[in-house]
């Protein structure tokens, strides 16, 4: 009805993950009525993504050089590696700051549902880092879910046999939160793993 | 931090509307993992967009051929217009069907908020079109909104010197609706407007 390069815009629009018909439609019409350059903007950003952006061939996390920064900054401990499942993860903690390691991004989660198994994780990169030496810590950062607590474990019998140290995000109450809010699973989780109070030194 | 290519990415993504920051990373960050040809297919798309839709000239419609579909189509009635705010409406009233007139796309409504003056609008062009003859009826179909109805009695002060018939789309309680959850403008409405029942040929 509103042309052919309109409906392709708003196909490819919804098949972009959370774009459900009607906001692919609001999107696409919100470009078509702007100065044509947005539109344009878009679409070099994308190419340019499209052509540079590859997974870092050390962690694999998303990167447009190779290694990515966070591999080649000699300024971050090569000795503790924080594994996680996805690049937005990486994402998450440098925005944090304060962890001054380096990552291994898994690209997923066992998945039972998804049909994701070990083996099409970078599970088997991870574990050659690991042999190669200089690595003390590693810090199992996957989610914790269902699937998230799976892959740990999964982790946890490949590395294990290596003599790494390893360990995970401490789990309980979100701060800021309430006991009242709390899910049964986190509070069950808070009371079980309940801590020394003043906390002890480790 | 994941490279210029996605920061700028992300930056063109939160510039469209109802995309936030986290969204933006959200949809960057499955561009990226997912295959090149994803991110590239849309960048066509995005570029075939900006080269080729345009306002129509005859009704204002999105277009890639102008005049457009519905006002080169001879099987619609050119003698009653339709006029909406938006493309967006054009397609909601289509995809309802039933309507055989053609169209007539404001390009926006007056709005003090918006400091959206009626001279923004493409009320002169409409105004033109009456004049050159042929139009019987113009439906006004702005949204049931303040900025809306404002929208419909400049029309009115622009159409009526034309001896134009004028309507627009009834206002009541939306069917499948409830007395209980409407809210006081919608009852306020229904009870001023308060129809003859069984309904009166008109």
């Amino acid at each position: 009805m509103y042309g052919d390069a309109v409906a392709r815009l708003v196909g490819e629009l919804k098949a972009l993950p959370g774009v459900g018909q009607r906001t692919a439609e609001r999107l696409a019409f919100h470009l078509v009525q702007a100065p044509p350059e947005r539109a344009r903007a878009l679409a070099r950003a994308l190419q340019d993504v499209s052509e540079s952006v590859r997974p870092c061939r050390v962690c694999f996390n998303v990167t447009d050089q190779d290694p990515c920064r966070l591999c080649s900054d000699p300024g971050r401990d090569a000795g503790l590696l924080c594994v996680v499942e996805r690049p937005q993860d990486v994402l998450a903690l440098e925005r944090v700051g304060g962890f001054r390691g380096r990552y291994h991004v898994l690209l997923g989660a066992v998945s039972l549902l998804d049909g994701v198994a070990a083996e099409d994780l970078t599970i088997a990169p991870l574990v050659a880092r690991v042999k190669q030496g200089g690595v003390r810590e590693v810090l199992l950062a996957t989610n914790p879910t269902f699937d998230g607590d799976a892959t740990a474990l999964h982790l946890q019998a490949a590395l294990a046999p290596l003599g790494v140290r390893l360990t995970r995000l401490a789990r309980g109450l979100p701060i800021g939160g309430s006991l009242e809010l709390a899910s049964k699973a986190i509070l069950t989780e808070a009371l079980e793993r309940r801590q020394a109070f003043p906390a002890a030194q480790e």
